[in-house]
Parts: C-alpha cells; sequence; structure tokens
C-alpha cells in the first residue's frame, strides 16, 4: 500500500509520500514514490505514484525515455501542466496496451493512481489525480488537495485544517500529521517519508527533505500531537446520561 | 454505508451505530442497525449490522423466530456469548442459503458484517466479531473493540485513546467522536446515532440513547473536538527547512 497526499496552495505546493511497498506482508520494500523533473528558472513537476510498482516505475520509464526525443511532447517542453497530465495518462495507456492483458491472466489488477502537480511558466501551479485509465481531474479552489493510497485514516485532519490561504509550513505539518495517523494505522505505508514543498513562483524545488525514523521534527510533532490529542480528549465533558 | 463500533472493557461495554442506509446517492433512508435481546438479571445481547439491508433484516428475523421454539437452541437460551455468537452465524448461512444465489444472478455481492455483543450470567461481558460467512471472532483484552462499515476514518482516535480499562464515559465519547470524524468525511453515514452502554454486571441495558441533529451533548463535544483540535495543530511548531 501506499500514502501520497499534495496540496495546492494560494503559497504553492506540498507533496508527502511515504516509501513501502509491498506484494504480501513477507515482501516489503522501499521505494520513492515521487519523481521530480525540473527546469530550473521554467518548471517544476512532481509525480507521485500508488498502486501496483510495476505500472508505475513503467509509466515513469516510458516518461523518461520521452524526455530525449526533443522533437515529440514530453514533460520537458509541454506548454502546461494540463498536456503534462495528458502525457503521464498516454504513458499510462502504453503500459497499460502492454501489460494489462498478461497481469489480468495472472489474476492481477491494472492498478494505479497517480498524482501530478507543478508550476510550469506562463501559469498558475496546478495539481492533477490520474487515474488508472489515463483520465484526470484537476484541484481546484473548493478541493486544494488530493490523496492516492490509504487514504481515509489521514482525511480527517486534512479536512479539518487545510484551506486554499494555508501557508506552507502549515500545509506541511498537516500533511505529516495525516501521513502519522496512516502510518499508526496501516502497516503497510511506512517510513521513509519524502516531502517536497514547493514556492508559487520558484520554478525549482523550494525544499525537499527524506524524513527517516529518526527525524527529530517528525518526532516532535507525532509525540506532541498525540499527547495533545488525548489530553484535548480527556477535556471533553463526559456524556451524561440522566 | 454504515458505521458501527463496538468496545469491550473491564466496566462493560459501550455500541454506537449510525442509522444512514443507501442503495445509491437517490436512495437514502434511515434504518436501526442495533437490534437488542434482553431477559433482565440474566442476558443482555446487542447484535449491530452492516452491509446489505436485506441480508441484515433477514437475519434479525430468523433469530426471532427461533426465540419462539423454546425447545430448539436460540438467543435466550444460549449458554454462552459463543454459542450466540454461532446461531447470529447459523442464522447468516440460512439466509445466505436462500438468497446468494438469486442475489449473485443481480450482480450483487452477499455483503454482511456483524458485531454482537453482551453478556450472559456465568461468564464475562464478551464481543465478537461475524462475518458473511457466519465466522467470527472475539475481542481480546489486546484489542477491545470491533468497527464494521466505514471504519478507517474513524479508527485512529480509537487506537490512541480506548485501552480496556477506560470508562464507559470515555469509551462513549470516544465512539462519538469517532462517529463525528465519520460523519465528516462519507456522507453515506448519518444520524441519528444509536448509543448503548452495558455496565458490567447489568444483565440489561444500563443506557440506551437515540442522538439526532439537535442532541446538545454531541453537538458541544464535536463542536469543542472540532476547535480544540484546530488548536492543538496551530499549536505544534513549524518545519524549520534549513
Amino acid at each position: 500500500m501506499t500514502y501520497c497526499v499534495a496540496m495546492r496552495l494560494d503559497a504553492g505546493l506540498v507533496f508527502l509520500s511515504d516509501s513501502r511497498t509491498n506484494a504480501g506482508v513477507d515482501h516489503i520494500n522501499t521505494f520513492r514514490k515521487m519523481t521530480v523533473w525540473e527546469r530550473p528558472g521554467e518548471r517544476m513537476l512532481v509525480l507521485m505514484t500508488s498502486g501496483n510498482l510495476s505500472i508505475s516505475q513503467s509509466v515513469v520509464n516510458v516518461l523518461n525515455e520521452h524526455l530525449a526525443a526533443t522533437d515529440k511532447p514530453n514533460l520537458y517542453n509541454a506548454p502546461n501542466l494540463f498536456e503534462a497530465a495528458r502525457l503521464v495518462g498516454d504513458a499510462l495507456r502504453e503500459v497499460h496496451q502492454r501489460d494489462a492483458a498478461a497481469l489480468k491472466e495472472f489474476g492481477v489488477d491494472f492498478a494505479a493512481a497517480f498524482i501530478l502537480g507543478g508550476h510550469i511558466h506562463g501559469e498558475e501551479p496546478r495539481l492533477f489525480q490520474i487515474y488508472a485509465a489515463g483520465n484526470f481531474i484537476e484541484a481546484t479552489h473548493d478541493t486544494p488537495y488530493f490523496q492516492i493510497g490509504e487514504s481515509k485514516y489521514g482525511k480527517p485532519i486534512i479536512d479539518r485544517v487545510v484551506k486554499k490561504a494555508t501557508s506552507l509550513e502549515e500545509a506541511s505539518k498537516c500533511a505529516l500529521i495525516s501521513m502519522d495517523s496512516t502510518i499508526r494505522s496501516n502497516l503497510s505505508v511506512g517510513l521513509p517519508l519524502d516531502l517536497l514543498v514547493y514556492e508559487r513562483g520558484d520554478f525549482k524545488v523550494t525544499h525537499q527533505i527524506k524524513i527517516g525514523a529518526d527525524d527529530p521534527y517528525f518526532n516532535q510533532i507525532r509525540t506532541q500531537w498525540g499527547e495533545r490529542l488525548r489530553q484535548v480528549f480527556a477535556e471533553l465533558p463526559d456524556p451524561a446520561w440522566d
């Protein structure tokens, strides 16, 4: 399983992914689920992937192969994020055409869900969620975030806290708390985490941090959050039965 | 969809269920998902149901029909909760035998998940989760609660707060907060709620409350919880990037 979350805020973009993959509980590995394409000063794109790892990796490879052919549309020359999302969708369909039937024969679903976000000069930062069929939706003012993978445990805190006006620091903090709730409830989501923060207008990665089990900040907020949550809970009035 | 949660604590049992059923978003109704069998002074049993409503209702009807035949095993004469869970499993299998093939022809899964808890004189209070196949598991000291239906949104707070030593008041409060998180995230879980509290040794329902949209206590704790959560979140330190 996987948990990835991305937010599109007035101030920029926040991406957070875990790195655990599993093919059964006895086959657990660490793979990065975040890929970055960057042309400093001009564009910065982030793709986060969930689902079947062979599909995700194939899609990233197809996208990278296309970078070489500069006469064809690719992530370095796509004029905007919408066209970039289409390229990811096309790559997914290419992999589907090649692999889906063979996977099906072995009873394996063609499972994939991606988040693509970034900023290309000439437009605002944008965020897309791409489905296995290669179609996609875009985050709007009303719903400034997308989640893929094991999304439910960590959704309530985001719904309560994140608005489009939320700062990049607060949004990163919220993504980490959301990830903490998910890791506590689902064994198949695990450290290390990849956190990427993009400040609107930078046209390059503003901050990118790998968060392992010994990260002092993550450990501080997850401990403090748990303690304060229990304290706030204890302070709520008990029900009176009569 | 449905969300039901039950806890087995040193002090007794807590059951909470929502009441929304839906067959598509344009066919939403209110049905109680909690059924109680009581012989005051001797036994108190609670069944909570999720899944296909026709299956749940059929199972409850089968169980009730059997109550009349006092020479056969039923929920009023089962010697212990384990045998009562078996009776629920048997009723499920009876309904499965009658309906599963016909449902399948219409592409409808035989979906059902139940929680059975209670106290029968001569043993401790017990709590079981019963699957569609009629098999079941029992709550233990390590995992003192079960959830059925839309369980993920409301799980983190229970994991953080509920231990077997938790009081019935705290546990009820936690179940309600867990329900609040679920209702906020999933439209198909809705009010009114049924809260049933059983104090160990009572051998009858100790408290049973219907909680509607105008319930002052529920509204107070859900508002206060949301506010304090945002406050605690704001007080967590922001990440420093360097």
